[in-house]
């Protein structure tokens, strides 16, 4: 490719910018980003790339822009690029939910551009391009979103685009998409949230000092419960059909294990708890994780 | 001291074996395991002790016993020691939950015999002698409880021993220690089972491999919910009250967090995900866990 435009430069898109760079993807890498200390972080950091100020095609056209901002600013961005956006340019984007911004884009975006969507599964609780690194997607899922309209040639072009990068491939539609992810990744998120806020609440009243004590589980929670909350509150909020009834299974089934317990019902108990080791397992087999107990901490 | 015994010899116990070992505390450690195939991991890894068969006074009369195999038998193991036990000897446990083990000695233990309870905060997800380590109570906090009858000299005793293998020493009541552990440690390890748990009801229900895609979240629940579900399904027995009480709270933090989404509370939203925020820059401020995202897993 010639040019790619990366808009939005926080951990995502300075990965990718990285990326991008280290594998020599394109000949020009631009990026687009709006917070005046990113931008200065940028520049400290001497990341590769031209900064530019407005979102115009002043410079060049671009082959690929990739949205990696929050997802609750598309709209305006989709906005500002359809003033100078044309059929040339694929954009893509790595949000993670993705029925909502298929409708965002319908609606929004200058007829006849072509945005198919990518969903790399990689992340961390901090944000910002100081934490960015070449290899967050090595050997990770990123996952290419088809629809009716879909053309398969972008689907290619996006296919080699990813693998470059390191990535594994897999094509699905928004709708199962947003119903793995809701389970894999949404939910884990608010219940760790809700766990750290349960907490508070309970340190509050008891005027007990919890974190000193926290190495014994909240502390894993805590990591995922740092999360950047833009990010997660417009994920919350795009994919809310089916978190809902995500919690509504959890809330059924943690009734259920407080049945449990208050009966001493060992039997069902112990079902439950040998069953769901066996989840670890095949994690560490499929290589979504390191094999080291307690992630090698100490 | 002269001699310690430790009963029960998996990760805590031979941990334990090789920290008293390491920091010479004792002149003999006997151990006493009733696994015949933990036996022979800790022949085969050459660990330092005499193995006992039988639970007597056969070798020597015993300074301390520490007693590290899961909660529910205590009992047992009590009613066996109190046919050679005096009061010479302090006994004490490992356990992570104490107002029901503090009903199991008032009850059956031999009238005379010293018993003050301790609790290390520490562990992992994996089991047995040969995942034990010398250092796993190095700087992380151990709870000495003080009930009515409680002897001074006796938490002065522990209060040394803990020192020596490298904890931070804290004395509380059995009450106050269960209802914080209820919180701290119990609800988030019931709540990654129960997630793991409702993540294998979605996947039988709508036929989607969800493991593969489990490095959005999933992934780090599954190790918290792979722990052993002996000592678990004990913990959860026996501090029942206080984890009934903790799941109610986090129930009704649920349904609100559940109500903000779906009627898209931004206000409520973003506070909740500001504030939980919080508590990891304490807890990594206060030493009980590492800075590196992602717990430096790439």
């Amino acid at each position: 490719m010639n040019n790619i435009l990366i808009i939005g430069c926080g951990l995502l898109g300075s990965s990718l910018l990285r990326g991008i760079h280290k594998k020599k993807i394109a000949k020009k890498i631009f990026i687009y980003e709006k917070s005046k200390s990113n931008v200065l972080k940028i520049k400290k950091l001497r990341l590769p790339g031209i900064i530019i100020d407005k979102l115009d095609n002043g410079a060049a056209s671009y082959d690929l822009i990739i949205f990696c901002t929050p997802m609750s600013e598309y709209k305006n961005l989709i906005l500002k690029i359809n003033n100078f956006i044309s059929s040339k340019t694929l954009i893509t984007d790595v949000g993670s939910s993705k029925m909502q911004t298929s409708k965002i884009i319908k609606k929004f975006l200058k007829k006849g551009v072509h945005w198919t969507q990518s969903h790399p599964i990689a992340g961390s609780e901090v944000s910002g391009p100081e934490h960015g690194k070449e290899n967050i997607f090595q050997d990770r899922w990123c996952i290419l979103i088809k629809e009716k309209n879909t053309k398969k040639k972008n689907l290619n072009i996006l296919n080699n685009f990813w693998k470059k990068i390191g990535s594994k491939v897999m094509v699905m539609t928004p709708e199962k998409h947003d119903k793995i992810f809701s389970i894999t990744s949404h939910l884990p998120h608010l219940i760790a949230y809700n766990l750290v806020k349960s907490a508070q609440d309970f340190e509050k009243k008891q005027k007990y000092d919890l974190v000193k004590f926290s190495a014994g589980g909240l502390r894993d929670f805590s990591r995922i419960a740092a999360s950047n909350e833009i990010m997660w509150r417009d994920i919350f909020f795009n994919n809310s059909n089916n978190i809902s009834k995500a919690i509504d299974l959890f809330i059924k089934n943690l009734k259920a294990f407080k049945r449990d317990i208050n009966l001493k019902n060992n039997k069902s108990i112990l079902q439950k708890l040998v069953q769901t080791k066996k989840v670890r397992s095949k994690i560490i087999k499929l290589k979504q994780d390191i094999n080291k107990p307690d992630f090698g901490r100490s």
